[in-house]
């Protein structure tokens, strides 16, 4: 089996990618158990560090992510996560979490939501 | 000033990209005075968990990042930097240091040294 370097607790830091645009959409956590998930549905499973459980993303707001291809880094304690995403990546409804950039020293917003969060949290 | 939130240990994840390629070349970790650093000089300067000190990346192989972007995801715990990468990114003489990929549960090795890290390392 693949020899992951989890955390101390446990975890081990996800970055999902667009397959095809390239697009980095999101930092989260997976524990073994999530990267088995994932691995198994080829749908993309994160650990939730605040809720303390698998999340399944996607599961509330329809907005999934299909596997495309699980990579690991060259110290085998980060992944890459080539996926599809249906819809957009960030709870705010935009596609990416990486909306703040920062310019001369202040934060700034580089993207608009694209969908209401209110329409995928109902 | 910008309100990262770093672990308990002081520290951010951040994923570095090739701005034009958008390849995801590593994921590394900073505390506050390599954001800093970096924000300051526009070289990418992370902190190394192993020897708990700054490290300004490609100080000993040459293989530097210059930073064009920065920016945080939008619970502020997590970094991309997008980076013009000279030469390799990984130690290993990789371009990436995701060059394994998981297919059918075995580790396959997906990408080859474009340079040889003795000649990096001396």
């Amino acid at each position: 089996m693949l020899r992951l370097r989890f955390n101390a607790d446990g975890l081990i830091p996800a970055i999902a990618q667009q397959h095809d645009s390239g697009e980095v959409l999101m930092l989260a956590w997976m524990n073994q158990e999530a990267v088995a998930e994932t691995l198994r549905t080829g749908q993309v499973c994160y650990f939730s560090r605040s809720r303390n459980a698998l999340w399944r993303k996607g599961e509330t707001s329809g907005q999934t992510q299909r596997l495309i291809d699980l990579r690991l880094d060259c110290d085998a304690d980060a992944l890459l996560l080539l996926v599809d995403q249906k819809g957009v990546a960030c709870h705010t409804g935009r596609r990416s979490c990486f909306f703040t950039a920062v310019r001369d020293g202040e934060a700034v917003t580089i993207a608009q939501p694209e969908v209401d969060p209110a329409t995928l949290y109902g």
